[in-house]
């Protein structure tokens, strides 16, 4: 059987997205399976008896994670790795991370169907908490495997709740045994919706991913004067939100001069006293830039804080960067299997840089890795009316396999 | 003894304003006497007894206001009223509205002192309710003796623990016999701080005040569409902040463009679902406009709707006018005899309308009106640091008196 005949099947892939999306349904559609839920349990064993079903070996780690491995040929070779993750956002939608998961399953079934065997062991993954909604930081189990952060920084991570998460996988019978990274994968790879509008406003199926942007977040405080909205007269008031308003179209300034790749997004303000009839002596908002150069990253942040100082002056403004998170370029070996297969089955596609965080960004620090988008309608993600065509699933997944199996063949 | 020669005690006023300053005190040096509570009861017993020991008539209106009556020597004259509030904000002070009550108790303490009897009966009054911190709408009481509300309107008004307006008169036995309204006073008289930083700055000791501004309240709802701040390219962003910035921006030109009497303030912001990585889907936000002049504020309030719309498209926007109080001219007569006290005593005053609501508004429906500012510290008031100096605590009363005893010798 040569690799290129090896078809999925679109028909069962898309009845277990269906089968799966009744735990943690939600009347609108959507789902909620928060990290370590009963939900998520009931998931977790669905998705565990189905690989073993499929003949896979299925472990679990000390953050949870499920590895499901087809043998190869070889025994002496590198796992290829592929998944995502299952949990959802308190009100998600059936695809998000759900669809890169059970496309790993997928991929099993359908080499076992078609009698194929990888030199490479494989493995289908589902990642721990990857969305962060009940336990932050997000992605904190392909964190720990990747190497950035440590076990029990993970497990001391706490809910609402005050629960630990290390608590919180006993709990639900998934603190396992496999050490948590520290091995060296082939490969790995991740299929996921765009959870943007780009393809579906380009009528283009496969988004090769070529690598995740850089983001910086910066909260700021602009400081003036609360006064009496009646008696203050305009030239000495000192209005915070004023001065906080030019920072939103400062923001926005910025990402227009770094078109058309640079995002920046005032997504939080905080009014105070946020009284009808008095001026507003404080405002407390957020920035969010993202580049995928690293350079013109650092030139944005630099311009941000620069534009912002002036445009409050003579208010004052003080500035914290609390988050950092360097650009990721994905390994070209996986970029082009992904390109290749994308070509060879004649599907539009073009490449694109993530603009939202993945468990890939934590696997590139490992491993060669990449990503397949697919469309979702309207770019909508986070939201119980998330949706994906039965088609384009099915060619993603297709995608998936043939990057997998060409990756399988140049990869040592 | 000629009404020219006499004189109030500036230090007799000072102790009671620092004496009554215990009723509610704060730890930093303010007062939170909402109204009808135990420590409001407890200054206007103070109150009712020392106008009592100064010879007044004490009355209660059915709103709780009280009168306290010094006849003069004319049995048909209508009584010319003067006073303010001893009710404060939850953190409030020492000056705001207390100042112009016992300045009426200085008042009649003078008169006494000189054997001073005037043509008209007198009336030092403290209202109920001024500040509305407790019970919505303020100055609920003089709205009442004003004709603006019913009195059955006022009693239903409830605080936030759904008690009565009416209950709560009755619980600290304030709930009076007298009819509120229904009676045509010669004239009203009300000393007050400034609550503004313009008497400050320009070294003058009393604002000959000469109106009240009209005021409008919009409320607006700018709507957008939620997107992920890392997915959503530039150009297809529906941000509902960089729309509502705008009209941050737009509400501060008008109030320029009609410089120096107007103002424009945005003081509410609620942005949603306000997250750092989340873009802006709608803010809710308050525009509150002031002009003294009805047609100038009804050009402001087309302009804002108007330019708003433009701002913010193709985004969404709906408005609702919430409070629409139209601007107050005071009498020539009152306003001359402030205008004429302060120059006969040689203090440097300038002619101004009042930023904010009083008394005194509702008041200038049935009678003459006039106010009288002084300067308070740096422009603040709805302070615990709010404060007045001596002197000019001292000057505005005597200019209160003599502003009194002019209108007592020119009004029928």
């Amino acid at each position: 059987m040569p690799a290129s005949n090896i078809r999925i099947d679109g028909e069962r892939l898309w009845s277990t997205l269906m089968e799966t999306a009744q735990f943690g349904a939600t009347e609108l559609g959507g789902l909620r399976r928060l990290t370590l839920t009963d939900e998520d349990k009931q998931v977790r064993d669905w998705f565990r008896a189905a690989c073993t079903d499929a003949g896979c070996t299925v472990s679990i780690d000390e953050m949870g994670s499920i590895f499901a491995r087809r043998s190869g040929s070889d025994p002496a070779a590198a796992p290829i790795l592929f998944g995502s993750h299952l949990d959802t956002q308190p009100t998600g939608g059936k695809f998000d991370g759900i669809l890169g998961v059970l496309a790993g399953l997928e991929v099993m079934r359908t080499l076992n169907a078609f009698g194929y065997t990888t030199r490479h062991p494989l493995e289908a993954i589902d990642w721990t908490n990857e969305e962060g909604s009940r336990f932050a930081p997000a992605m904190v189990a392909s964190g720990v495997f990747g190497g950035a952060f440590t076990r029990d920084f993970a497990w001391a991570r706490t809910d609402h709740d005050g629960v630990t998460l290390a608590d919180a996988l006993a709990r639900i019978g998934y603190r396992g045994d496999l050490p948590c990274g520290g091995r060296k994968p082939a490969a790995y790879f991740e299929l996921h919706i765009e959870q943007g509008p780009i393809l579906e406003a380009a009528r283009e199926t496969i988004g090769v991913v070529t690598g995740i942007q850089g983001i910086k977040w910066v909260d700021m405080t602009v400081t003036g004067q609360a006064s009496h909205s009646g008696t203050t007269p305009m030239p000495v008031r000192r209005d915070a939100l004023v001065g906080a308003a030019q920072i939103v179209a400062v923001a926005r300034s910025i990402a227009e001069r770094h078109a058309p790749s640079a995002r920046a997004t005032v997504g939080r303000f905080e009014v105070a006293p946020n009284s009808r009839n008095v001026v507003p002596g404080s405002v407390q908002l957020t920035v969010d830039i993202r580049h995928p150069d690293a350079n013109v990253l650092a030139t944005m942040h630099a311009a941000l804080l620069d534009e912002a100082r002036r445009a409050v002056a003579p208010l004052d403004i003080a500035f914290e960067t609390v988050n950092d998170s360097p650009p990721i370029a994905f390994d070209p070996i996986c970029i082009d299997a992904v390109r290749e297969a994308a070509q060879r089955l004649r599907l539009p596609a073009r490449e694109m840089v993530s603009g939202a965080g993945h468990d890939a960004a934590y696997l590139a620090r490992v491993c060669p890795t990449g990503m397949i988008f697919i469309p979702c309608e309207g770019g909508l993600s986070h939201n119980e009316i998330e949706n994906a065509t039965f088609a384009d699933v099915a060619a993603g997944a297709q995608v998936l396999l043939e990057a997998i199996l060409a990756a399988d063949q140049r990869l040592p």
